[in-house]
């Protein structure tokens, strides 16, 4: 990570540059592979499950046996673990729910808006070596306090045709019966358009490798929704002299373990202090297991030294970053001036791993300067929210003349006649 | 519109489908447009102004001078109804504002959420004949309860160089202040990229024609957010004895004169229902001066008879129609059992017009089935909920293992580090 000592503002675009994505390329490659899906339907999916997965399967569909069987391989101490977190993002969640408030905009004119589940879901969930069964609990959880009637979850097999048990035990803890052991661009394709026994759904949702997102791309210019778009996770921490350089090292390391297109961002007030830090995650990148995907992630890492509070709100405005951390002492006041992040981190003793999994609030998060438009996931992410109206004739009789008058402005003469038909005898 | 009687749910599909829409030529239409206001800027943006708009303007942003001599161009009457629409808008957006609310999920462990504006945001309202400055009402007063700092609308000029007066009485009414002449594909290019004098905008919002929903659609893939994918508007109405038909024949023509593709859809509970709204239907078309496209759009509209009003539901369900209207007896029971539409207006004194115009809904609403898995602008469109959260040493405590559990058994090492430094002496 280089060291910028207090960096004029004209620099600072350059400097809080995020690693480009061209994602042309994939998207010609996820292409076929939607259209194969859409054509032939789950022919299309078991083929594409032996080329990619390296897997034959009879069943997509994880069986009850097979659940049974995930359960009683966790551990006690994950299950406790899974329990735990599950509760809290549940208690984080539920209190989203909006309740239905009638206004009475006029007198006789009564409106609302009612909360309705999204009726079919899809959740996407990655494999491979680190399962993350912790994306299973932060969509399964809103969508069952939704109450999304069909929540279809795709996860991809491995070599030996499983998926991994602590997904299907997470799975289970938030209600989702319809597991298929799929992966990739032929996960999205299945859900988006339905095949003979998975059912289409409206919105999908869930992280993934570059197919998954081209292919979640794509699919949403068809129609079907996404929870938002994608890009490589993201830390920026801020802090002061109070923060304990290991702390801050700590945190810097667990988004840079992620993957090597991550991007660490670390805020300093002082020159020790960013020196300090820097030799902190030289020290602990060597205790790690994925060393290397970190180091590489450091790469695209910058530490800035400014002295200046007022900077650190804007450049943290102007980066908009997914996780923020705020390792300083006046940690409220300072949340307090933040308007573009996706989620934020107070004090010495918050560290993004806490939301990553288990304090409650969600881990789908919007990256890549999507913040400054995009909310995270949230019980809203699972439900529409229907406006209602019912007018008394007197009602109609109090809006009349706007109505008609701005109808008549607009040349929209049937839309006017709407409200006066009422009225003739 | 041709009349079904009780057909078979095997039919419903086929009865419910909607014109399909096929951008792909349009798409490679508009994108060079993007690219020359990407690459050129304002230079490009004159250049198409005169090119399709016909008109060689000095300058593209409306001045105070305009400003005024629009408001003093607009009757007195169209700027009461235009007030009085704003005022039921405000009311019913203003309780949408989502209160803070912290939530302790674990002793030590609080987690909250807040709403904060989109800073800068997008706003396109189409010229032409009918100008539809409801519009900016809808757009403009969410975005300014929410406190958007930076709202820019964009509205294409007549052959005289100007914006319709009502258009901008109506933007100054919500507080816009930076109004462009500037339409089609060129308008979104400007907002979603910045020009020398426009300001990038993080959201865009509005109808628009073919041309304006497709280089939504391209931007939205670069990034830049979009209310909502686009289609030809729809009504669709339930009646059964108690509604006049009448009232019901004016409901379907105020959909139907929207445009040649707008789909109005009846279900009627009796076949003499049924023929006597399409008696009325073809009176009261020859009475307006949209008369042919009110007709072009009847031809994509059909009428459907059912005597159960279980059908009723679940047709509706399966249509999920922007607007519902539910001309019906029991229409606060019946409106209880809908899950999918955008807007729904219960009883017979409850015109789609006025939720169109003034009785504080919002109008722009998700068309063409995406009211499966969208909802309709509202105050939440114009803001980003951010979580926060806070632990104190002893939260981080209380979480410790969780939190290290599920990390170790994701292989996140450095997640787990980073709760477990906290606690090294």
């Amino acid at each position: 990570m280089n060291i910028y000592i207090n960096p004029p503002r004209s620099d600072w675009d350059q400097l809080l540059a995020r690693p480009s994505m061209n994602n042309q390329q994939l998207v010609d490659r996820v292409k076929p592979i939607l259209a194969e899906v859409k054509a032939k339907g789950e022919v299309a999916v078991h083929e594409f499950t032996a080329r990619f997965d390296g897997v034959v399967l009879d069943q997509l569909q994880v069986t009850e046996a097979e659940f049974e069987a995930a359960e009683a391989l966790v551990e006690e101490k994950l299950k406790a673990a899974i329990l735990q977190a599950k509760e809290n993002i549940h208690r984080f969640h539920a209190v989203q729910w909006e309740p239905v408030q009638e206004i009475e905009t006029m007198p006789g004119i009564a409106c609302w808006r009612k909360s309705l589940p999204i009726e079919k879901v899809g959740l996407y969930i990655p494999g491979g070596t680190a399962p993350l069964f912790s994306t299973v609990l932060m969509l399964g959880v809103p969508a069952q306090i939704a109450g999304c009637q069909e929540v279809v979850l795709c996860s991809p097999p491995n070599r030996e045709g499983n998926i991994h048990p602590a997904i299907l035990y997470a799975a289970q803890a938030v209600g989702i019966q319809r597991v298929y052991k799929i992966g990739g661009a032929q996960a999205i394709a299945a859900m988006a358009y339905g095949t003979e026994s998975i059912p289409q759904v409206y919105k999908i949702f869930g992280p993934g490798n570059t197919y998954v997102t081209a292919a979640k791309q794509l699919v949403s210019q068809e129609g079907v929704a996404i929870d938002m778009p994608a890009g490589p996770s993201e830390v920026m921490v801020v802090a002061d002299e109070t923060a304990p350089p290991s702390f801050v090292a700590a945190d810097l390391l667990a988004q840079a373990e992620h993957g090597v297109d991550s991007q660490v961002m670390l805020v300093a007030q002082s020159e020790s202090l960013a020196q300090a830090v820097q030799a902190e995650v030289e020290r602990q990148v060597q205790l790690l297991p994925r060393k290397k995907i970190a180091q590489a992630a450091l790469e695209n890492s910058r530490i800035l030294v400014t002295e200046r509070t007022d900077d650190f709100v804007d450049i943290i405005n102007a980066y908009a970053p997914e996780h923020l951390i705020l390792s300083v002492e006046d940690d409220l006041s300072l949340g307090e001036k933040i308007h573009t992040a996706g989620s934020v981190f107070l004090g010495h003793y918050t560290p993004e791993s806490v939301g990553d999994y288990a304090s409650g609030t969600n881990h789908t998060l919007p990256t890549h300067g999507y913040a400054r438009a995009y909310s995270g996931v949230s019980l809203d992410s699972f439900v529409k929210k229907i406006t209602f109206q019912k007018l008394s004739k007197e009602g109609l009789e109090n809006i009349r003349q706007t109505v008609e008058v701005m109808a008549a402005a607009e040349q929209l003469e049937a839309h006017k006649r709407a409200v006066s038909v009422r009225f003739e005898s």
